[in-house]
């Protein structure tokens, strides 16, 4: 799977100039290049990988503008056939955290009318509240396909703070992974797998194998393939013996490949478009020949 | 501190009979709706309230023109001279929570050139991830008085899932506790608070109490007040003996006064402002009677 993060400083120049000259420099601006790189990268990758992880924060720093193009960026991914898992880590409570399945993965009622404010097929969400994250999705998940995934064990330097925490039984992480089973259990369908996902973070292939064996009916996103550390052999074992079990996202190294060898000197920032359809079908290349 | 949850059932009819028919039953209208009332709640409570704090979600839901009354709402009240806490539970790592910041408090640079997207003076967190979260914040809260509000111990019936695991020590809410300090150290101000500051639930006086004597540099804010059921007796705890480190947050109870006795019979739907302001008046006044 691909990730997609619009880094203004990263988008290649001739995009970040057509935007300003048309826009200035401004939010607007900003977020039209971001749209304009969105919309490139996801017409390159399309036929390469299943699903998308746009990281709204890079459209949201944009403002309101931003946020258009991030629900530019879902549409267009959608129109392409691609799963978008919109990289959004809310969690929040009651009506609040309802306010946020309606906008990410469902439809709103305005006056009697059915609205659908992004519609993007999975999200990943934050559980510090505990169990009142999941009833605003059940609907979506049990009637419509779609899905969320859990933040259980992430990938940075400081996860251990509070996901390792040791309780009596247990780590903290590993309370996170008996909820998430115990949610998701009533949404395993034909595939064997659960609409109720995890995040679990590809730096730390220990916990990670730890978190497949308790969790066998449960979809991980990993995150952290290629410019974060994680390499093939780490992200390994999230995957269950057949191959199934796990979508690893790779953003960076993909994203901006022109920036990064061996894409740099082959193709430099004039074709960053081959840069990108390279380094897809490398990432590809490599996590099938470690399934194998 | 009057929350500010522009829930589209509760808006008062005409102003949502104007905003659709201007903009009809879409995003649009919804969002028109929303600004509307927002501008006009802003208006009543800024004599009254030192501080708003709007719940992003329930403009979030309405897709990014939600996003942009969001903004606007903002701005309105900072013209308005209020301090403006966005209630928006963002929780990330590295580059990602940098994007949050920038965006919801600081300024993002376009081609060199610096924007404000946003413009809250602060922002609730989420720190499943740990200490990660922390360090974008670090020069808008030393140099530019802006602060942050971590989940410590939430309002909701499930917070004790995850916040109230014991490890050997403590439990989870009071290793945040215990960071939430640490991270605020450095930024503790003139006034004796940090700027790293805590949302603590109303709904549990008991454990509020405990982390009140855990936590005397910490501003609480305290989220629950009326129609989630804290009393001003249950949040009374949260202040310290000489009435400061608590910011209470009312929402409903007084957005939609207008539904609630005794304005409802007072007021009514057609004189909604008059209920605005006739409950945070009341608010305040009761506030002001338990702390004397």
């Amino acid at each position: 799977m691909a990730g997609l993060d619009p880094r203004l400083d990263l988008i290649p120049a001739v995009i970040r100039a057509r935007a300003f000259r048309k826009f200035g420099r401004t939010l607007d601006g900003a977020s039209a290049a971001a749209l304009e790189f969105s919309r490139a990268f996801i017409d390159i990758v399309a036929p390469h990988v299943p699903a998308i992880k746009p990281q709204i924060a890079f459209f949201e720093q944009f403002g309101w503008p931003g946020f258009r193009a991030y629900c530019e960026a879902v549409a267009h991914a959608k129109k392409k056939g691609l799963i978008v898992i919109g990289d959004v880590k809310r969690g929040d409570i009651g009506t609040t955290m309802a306010a946020y399945a309606d906008a990410h993965l469902g439809r709103v009622k305005v006056a009697g009318k059915l609205c659908e404010p992004i519609g993007a097929d999975a999200i990943t969400v934050t559980a510090y509240v505990g169990s009142d994250i999941l009833a605003p999705f059940a609907d979506y998940m049990a009637k419509e396909g779609k899905g969320i995934f859990v933040l259980v064990r992430t990938s940075n330097p400081s996860a251990r703070d509070l996901q390792d925490i040791t309780s009596r039984r247990e780590l903290v992480y590993e309370t996170m992974a008996r909820y998430v089973t115990k949610w998701g259990a009533p949404y395993v369908g034909r595939s064997g797998y659960s609409a109720v996902c995890a995040v679990v973070g590809g730096t730390d292939p220990k916990a990670a194998a730890h978190l497949r064996r308790l969790m066998p009916k449960t979809i991980f996103l990993v995150p952290g393939f290629g410019a974060q550390g994680a390499t093939s052999q780490d992200v390994t074992v999230c995957f269950k013996k057949d191959g199934s079990g796990a979508v690893v996202a790779s953003s960076r190294a993909i994203n901006y490949a022109y920036t990064l060898p061996p894409w740099k000197d082959l193709y430099g920032e004039k074709k960053w478009e081959s840069a990108v359809e390279a380094a897809a079908i490398a990432a590809n290349r490599e996590l099938n020949r470690i399934m194998l």
